[in-house]
C-alpha cells in the first residue's frame, strides 16, 4: 500500500533557525516552501534522497501546529507515507478498519493530494498518507 | 551527508498489537527483529519500500524507552538517516558543530553501525545516522 517514507513533520517555533540546521548544517537542499493558510502552517521540505523532511512552523498559537508546540515543545510532529493511489489507499484502510480524520483527501502542499489518519488508529503516531503530484509544482 | 530515511522510530507498548497494525492492517513486510538487551529494547524492522518502520517496546520501565513511554506515551521516537559511512559523517556533523550522544559509532540491529545526535542540537528530533551492514543479518 505504501511505497515509502515520503516525509517526516517536524514542528518548530521558527522556519529559519530550522533552515540554519537543516539546510546549512546537514546540508539537505531545500525542494518546496510555502505557507497553507488554511493549516495554520509555514510548511519547508528539504529534500533526503526520495525523501523529505518536512519543517513546520505555526502562522499562530491557535492552530494545530501551535498547540502541539505549546503542548510538547518542538520535535517530531507526523510520518506521512507515499501511495501512488489515494484513493484507493483511503479504501483499502477503511476496509482494514482503520480510523481516519480524513474520509477524502484535501489539497497538501507543492500539488499534493493528503488525508491523515486518526493517531488513535496508529498507537499515537500522526499519519499521513502523500500522493504527489503528477508533476510536483 | 544523508542518503535517505532508513526508519522512524515508534515507541509501543507491546510489539504484538503494533504487528498487527503495521504488519497485518497496514500491510507491511517484517524484514528482521532483534532483542537488544543492551539498550533495553525489542525491535522490529518493517519494510516501507527502501525505508523502514523500527517498532521498539522496552524491555523494562527503567529503559530509555520505557521512561519515553511513561512520559509522553506510545509514538513517534526517533528518526534516523542513512549515511554510507559513519565515521565520516560523524566527523562531519562535529565540524558542523552538532552535539553528538555518540562520539563513536555503536553497534545497532541488524549488523548496522549506528549513533545518536543530541536532541538538542536538532529542535527536540532525536535523529539517530544509521551505517546499514554490507549484508544485513
Amino acid at each position: 500500500m505504501f511505497s515509502r517514507i515520503d516525509h517526516i513533520g517536524v514542528a518548530v517555533e521558527e522556519i529559519e533557525p530550522a533552515l540554519e540546521l537543516y539546510r546549512d548544517r546537514l546540508e539537505l537542499e531545500v525542494a518546496h516552501r510555502e505557507v497553507v493558510e488554511q493549516q495554520g502552517v509555514e510548511a519547508v521540505l528539504l529534500d533526503v534522497g526520495e525523501n523529505h523532511v518536512e519543517l513546520l512552523a505555526p502562522l499562530g498559537a491557535d492552530t494545530p501546529v501551535g498547540k502541539f508546540l505549546a503542548k510538547q515543545g518542538p520535535g517530531l510532529h507526523h510520518v506521512a507515507y507515499q501511495v501512488s493511489d489515494i484513493d484507493s489507499a483511503l479504501r483499502a484502510l477503511k476496509q482494514a478498519g482503520i480510523r481516519l480524520i480524513d474520509e477524502q483527501p484535501r489539497p497538501g502542499i507543492r500539488g499534493s493530494r493528503v488525508a491523515f489518519v486518526h493517531p488513535r488508529a496508529t498507537g499515537g503516531v500522526l499519519t499521513e498518507i502523500v500522493q504527489p503530484a503528477a508533476e510536483p509544482r
